[in-house]
């Protein structure tokens, strides 16, 4: 018996393409708006009286992981925090998402089932609906599986100013848990060695924890993922952005410790390692405290901590007061690490 | 002196992956709202008075097209036109849009460069604003070059009800223009074919001429652009979709002599063969004429012409009344013509 898998065909248009989002997307993802099939969905941004209540917010980002399934998630799960997550960090609640896959020739239809099946799972718990579609496929010979780009609409609460640029001297600078799981268990699984304790992805979608965090403090500064770059380029970014430096405690940045033993071994800091479930959080001294709280309060924030402060001396740089005690310019990722970990 | 060309750390999320952003992306789509650099752009919906006025509408279209330059377009222009297009297939005008690449090790800068200025041009004219973007990239090993989604949102005016299942029997089944164009030129660019006039995609946005089409009959019935699968699938599509047969002259269906000449060539059917500058539109008899004239007075409807009828009889199936003067089934395209038309 051979495996069914994905044919030049199922992008082509015609029967099989139909075929295909009947069978597999259709079937996992369907609601009434997907299943019309039209070039262009309707979607719903007002409440019943026909007010839109917040400002509207849009964010994109392509996924090419390899491999498509890892610990603690998959290419699917991942396409769906991701772009959540982007939306969370102005501190929007996602309402909608389109979907465009490329598929390679090859790929087997189960594969790419479960992956659907996966988005479908993730959506629903954030609470997000997909709304458009559409799938493209690649010759054998020119691509290596399954890329995802998901785009998601999503509401910022009246009120509610996050944004890169808004960290002020003074501020405190707080993770909302452990860095660098989801980098070294990609790196580990490509890598195929074995730790006594499993490393796990931390992808989830964050948008639930941050609706907790901002009733508990709406006036937050500023929110980003530290994806990609990990850690530091986030807070070499923010720092740029907002004009500020920042004083950072690396004894204060929590770090799972089998990561920790997986970095030391593979020569990384997991400073610079890709986080796909954290965030970084600036706020006011002030609110600090009552933050930190509801984000412990959080299953996705329970080992939240402060890690820094902003500081108006050299602005645009990352200071670090090492494990050692001593002081040094925590720079942006300047290579590359590893490519394809999201 | 080396051609600069895309590396692995472009997409690493550090210093290279700011600088591509700063020198190709924001050079040409900068603007406000991009050169925020935020996880997620605020996005505007409503007039100066609060109001949205319209109903949103969202689609998304990824795009692997091979080669990425030919004649009449490129990649870029493709992309942006045909997530217009989707958004015009419900009548409405576009907002915003998002774009995210995936590009390959070694892919020249220049020919990123050439891709993304064509965008802003092609976005320029359409009058939709590129808010939000991503880069990601493949190793040299797993890709071929430059794949693109676009994803868009625009305001469906209000009364507009346009759907791919408002077809009723009477109604005219109309097309702005030549069939064929696109996917003929991409082939005959591929194969190295040479004609005497040379064949150019039809790629063009066709959002200018559906605000045409609906100021001078707003109660169309139904839009579609016929690419993948040409527009004998769409007409298949669109049946199945309304319930209805439609009647389709064959020799009424406007046809390029070039396209005709490089099909019987190639042994296809120009029916099959993918557009990405055209429509398909149905409307009650009594609009028919009111319409014809409005397209043909735009530039992307000179061509337009009435190609058959709406009827109750074989819902679901298309019947062509052939140039030989025979009636037979027009299916679906069943395999797959050719790959990464689009």
């Amino acid at each position: 018996m051979t495996e069914e898998s994905v044919l030049l065909a199922h992008g082509g248009g015609g029967i099989l393409g139909h075929d295909l989002i009947e069978r597999v997307f259709l079937k996992h993802l369907g609601n009434p708006v997907l299943n019309a099939l039209e070039d262009a969905a309707l979607i719903e941004l007002t409440d019943e009286r026909g007010q839109m209540v917040g400002q509207p917010a849009l964010t994109t980002d392509s996924y090419v992981v390899q491999p498509i399934f890892f610990p603690g998630g998959d290419i699917g799960k991942l396409a769906v925090c991701g772009t959540v997550n982007d939306l969370a960090m102005r501190g929007a609640q996602p309402v909608c998402m389109s979907v465009g896959f490329i598929l390679t020739e090859g790929l087997p239809l189960s594969d790419l089932e479960r992956v659907v099946a996966s988005m479908a799972a993730t959506a629903q718990f954030a609470g997000v609906r997909i709304l458009a579609g559409d799938t493209k496929v690649l010759e054998r010979s020119s691509g290596d599986g399954l890329f995802i780009n998901t785009t998601g609409i999503g509401l910022v609460p009246p009120g509610v100013q996050i944004s890169a640029s808004a960290a002020r001297p003074g501020d405190v600078v707080m993770v909302s848990g452990a860095v660098g799981d989801h980098g070294l268990a990609i790196m580990t699984q490509r890598e195929g060695l074995r730790f006594d304790s499993p490393l796990r992805s931390d992808c989830a979608p964050l948008n639930l924890l941050v609706r907790v965090m901002i009733e508990a403090c709406p006036g937050i500064h500023v929110l980003r993922d530290p994806t990609r770059g990990g850690l530091a380029t986030t807070l070499n970014e923010l720092a740029a952005r907002s004009g500020v430096g920042f004083e950072i405690v690396e004894a204060s940045v929590p770090v799972h410790e089998p990561v920790r033993a997986a970095s030391e071994l593979l020569g990384l800091d997991p400073l610079y390692v890709a986080n796909e479930g954290k965030l970084v959080a600036i706020v006011e001294e002030d609110d600090a405290d009552a933050l930190l709280r509801a984000m412990r309060s959080h299953p996705f924030g329970r080992e939240a901590a402060i890690i820094g402060r902003v500081v108006a001396e050299h602005p645009g740089r990352v200071v670090l007061r090492t494990l050692l005690g001593t002081r040094r310019v925590l720079d942006m990722l300047a290579g590359e690490q590893l490519p394809r970990i999201c």
